[in-house]
């Protein structure tokens, strides 16, 4: 059985089980405090070209939108996202446990547009009732979408213009960041997300680590006090090293050239392998993506027969006998898997 | 430098690396369901001696608190606990983010009494306001408290009997359990542990694990849709593996035979000796503590001189020229370290 | 000027004022349990026809939405409702600032469907990831809804069976329940509406009263323990009786021969008046409504025009030279008024 | 039967009722907006002698506590107040609720003094892992305390300076505010009040409103955006206009000549009558208090008999065979059943 569900399926990249064993018996100090995670926090400023940029560890990703977010929003205040935004549908309510409203606007592929939010600002404030609703004030993005679609350059910063026109703030769920950044279709850099928004995040689960997301924070506004708040939602790691260490290993390089990206790249080239081999056998795509996602819909018959040996993530009904299917590349998906996988679909549907 | 100042200076026990480095690219499913939560489960049942006990694997402390403590509480709720206790002071209002209050009962050496409890309930229920205060329905306990006591079987009985009483939740929060139960001073099992409280947890990161606590919940009621709280609270680990792994490893084999007990008694013996030490030196303790956690009361000028070489932590003054501080022994500290530290005080006190 | 824009614009019926006055300096205990809500009690509880249920009043709607709401809910549970639902929409996120998701389904008039929320909650169920969701425990409805319409007996009974069949409860909110009552369209009585859903709340500030809901809760399992939560939300009122007396002259009589009833119908008939005006004058209705507020569509400059003498609510547009407004009538509503408005319209539209 | 066991025990002063009546069918919008409202704040506008004061009208003293502390605080932040402050003990955990921790200071007479939140907020900036802890950012007092002491000019005056000191803000209860400024004891004004705090609110229900509290609030960062929040909790009236008419009954008038003060210089005055018809019964005090409520300590069978006639509330028991209870006068007890409760307590004292 060869499972294809999602990026989440081994441990960590083996570099940084080496330096876990390494630095082992090293005394540091904790909650984040430690040499490891300043080196790595170096490391990510670097890439975001602010020395001064604002870093912090989290175990998950969950709780870092949900740490994040809640420490940007008084108790009237809202955050706007798209209908399929992961704190729309996949976080059991963790937003509205913090006390804030996640307003939905309907996606496009999996994004929305900053007209979208204009029109909506632009209403609530022409509203004269607006005191009883919910104010926007953040607007959350995941890059990738959660169907692995991108926002260009451009939407970008169409977004971050209405974000500062109604002083909201710009919050990106950078989960699969890296998955992201290494698309071929993608034409931003770590250095544009940062400039771009007010707070994101780098993930480190989905993208080789054991754990950990990267918390960055542009707006100084927002770092004031952050540390209470980390400590009180429960993202304050006891043990902060075992996050620095791994963000350390992961950015020790220059630019592009680190495993981050590295691994990264990988999952991206062999999704494009399988998004072509697919296409070569005339399989339609749900969703067109260029980053580790990839959506193929397929007959309900032969994904039956796949399943016995290959895992994959059941994405929606198209037709009364096809279906959507989810399968993810990760940094650890080896090519030989993704060859058999095609050979496998392609002997299915013949 | 040697630190001593806590429990969580150094990674993890070798042992837990090398599983984590052999399993590594054995592909499980997320979200703690994988092969070795679910080994690491019976390996807890066996030690709780309930082949039907539910557990969950949490990241962190203030975490698995926060997570069992709102999901035991409907909203008018709140949970009694010692005024020293963790959730009442270390936790920058965790509990309270959740939306409920810490109701502070004075603290003798770290504990609180099933009498005092009795008091505060039958106060409440006899008050014609009560509905006009908090309902009390969770008693907090820590084991060791914070201060490094241990409650005893029979004062445990006397709690448990007290909750029955008044149908309240007994929790006990075992961030550093294994020192507790192998403490000389201590004649309870683990088994007896989950046996009085509706639910408890095993702490790993202060006990030789990188990170991870071990939520057992006895009482049926609250096991109830926990997933849904775990994951709304960003307790879910996507790669739960890494949690599972390391409570395998800790408590791989029978009863007290395991990685996980022979980790605390080594701390516990290390104290031991430390306070021994420190008693032939005519050295005071602010509190008598027969865990890892030593708290003697040392001379300002001696404490300076030494923090040049050794961490500790500040405790408190207790007159002009005295502190309390604290000494914490791991199962990662050295002997040899130990002996340096005692044979520095003795020097610096002469 | 003659306002219409919404159905709370006078103070109380003088049958309540003088009640007031005439019971001012008789000497009362507090907080809901004095002998004028007592009272009030037995009168709604002869009109649910049922001598036990359980009833306490709450100064103003939002209030009761969230109190009742909250006390019904743990911490992972969200309620259903209609898109342009109150707690959806023009509640300031009341809900969700008690930790709770309102998850939204598309309403049709104002309403939603026994099959909408089947389908919901059985896709909820059959998604192996719902412990990541939240989970659906409530439907929450208007009656009439936000644009006036009515459930009929078989829709609530629909609503009732899905409730059951997934454990869910229903809660009515019945801020204009005299008005949905007394309508021609209407096959319910309060008894029904009693029976039919496990709590809802009795309108009083837009029917005749200064202020005040009467939350009725059949469900004994959620009467437990309410009142703490009464107190905690601020939802207790110090001088429960000035509550109780409004409530006491409003149901003062049996059935519908009570002053509630004849003041709901008194607008309702005023309602149809205007509507059948509109009607001769070819005026086209935004959406059919058989109770106390009427959304007809009309020309922006006739509506410019009849702004300087008329009030009314502004509702949304609908071409370019048209919007949809709406004009409530009241219990306090004079048909004159009624009729000097009609005549305005017919003269602008000529 | 007479009933002195609290101040809210009939309606309101018969001018409210009148004022009620009088403009009961004059249609004003809802919301606060309304004509009667703005009078009112013009009016209170002038006792606190700034003519730009924010003033706001709410139903009810535990959501307003709720209401203003919960728009001051960040989620990390808490509360400081007296052990015997109205928020730490008899409101059922409602800040809790909004998600902040009330932290207790040991009270002296009900008070708590600037000295010690001075050394709360520097024992907090001085702590290390003061991140851990919840970050103090209000002092919560009351005037009159809830034993019927108040501050002096001198304290409050202290509380501003160490709130400045530490960037907290200071906030005051003021449910029976007239009480209090009446009071012999008294060296403040309302527009001292004012000044010196950023927000309070006047009490209106215990000071002869039918409900309702004057929330102030005079920092103008704390005005921004306050009602959204006003109407998410559940505290935006529909019609404001029955708070706005109960305030300008209230405060028509300059200075002291107006309705509120006069009314709570009745009170104090048969207080003090009270308090001297006790004093040469040589019956002592359980604390003294120079507002309307009186704390006498009584033999326990006079108490049994004492209560067949005349209610007061307990409050706690002294020794073997003496309680400490309370008796309060407000605007509207009569003179002539103070005599008779005073003759009536001389003659069981023989």
């Amino acid at each position: 059985m060869i499972l294809f569900n999602c990026d989440y399926l081994e441990g960590a990249h083996e570099e940084i089980l080496k330096r876990l064993a390494e630095t082992n018996l090293q005394q540091e100090i904790g909650y984040g405090e430690d040499s490891f995670c300043e080196h790595a926090r170096e490391l990510i400023r670097a890439q975001v070209k602010d020395s001064d940029a604002y870093v912090q560890f989290i175990a998950g990703g969950t709780q870092t939108n949900m740490i994040l977010l809640s420490s940007m929003l008084r108790s009237h205040e809202g955050v706007i996202a798209a209908d399929t935004g992961h704190i729309a549908v996949h976080e059991s309510g963790a937003i509205e446990a913090t006390g804030h409203k996640v307003i939905t606007l309907p996606n496009t592929e999996g994004k929305i547009t900053a007209a979208q939010v204009e029109a909506y600002a632009a209403a609530h404030y022409a509203d004269d009732t607006h005191e009883h609703m919910v104010k926007p004030q953040v607007v959350f993005i995941s890059f990738p979408s959660e169907v692995g679609t991108i926002y260009s350059k451009s939407e970008l910063r169409a977004l971050r213009k209405v974000c500062d026109r109604y002083g909201m703030y710009l919050y990106l769920d950078g989960a699969r960041l890296g998955y992201g950044l290494m698309s071929e279709a993608c034409d931003v850099k770590l250095s544009d997300i940062y400039r771009l928004t007010d707070a994101f995040y780098i993930g480190g689960t989905k993208q080789g680590a054991l754990l950990g997301e990267a918390a960055v924070i542009r707006n100084t506004a927002l770092r004031k006090e952050f540390r209470y708040i980390l400590k009180q939602r429960g993202g304050m790691t006891a043990k902060g090293r075992i996050l620095g260490i791994q963000f350390e290993v992961l950015f020790d390089g220059k630019g592009k050239d680190c495993l981050y990206f590295r691994l990264s790249d990988h999952a991206d080239r062999l999704a494009a392998k399988f998004r072509d081999g697919l296409s070569a056998l005339s399989v339609p795509m749900y969703q067109e993506s260029f980053t580790n996602q990839q959506f193929p819909v397929l007959p309900d018959k032969v994904l039956k027969k796949l399943s016995k040996d290959y895992s994959y993530a059941y994405w929606g009904r198209v037709d009364e006998t096809h279906s959507a299917v989810r399968f993810c590349m990760s940094w650890a998906t080896k090519e030989e898997n993704v060859d058999k996988l095609l050979k496998a679909i392609e002997k299915l549907l013949k």
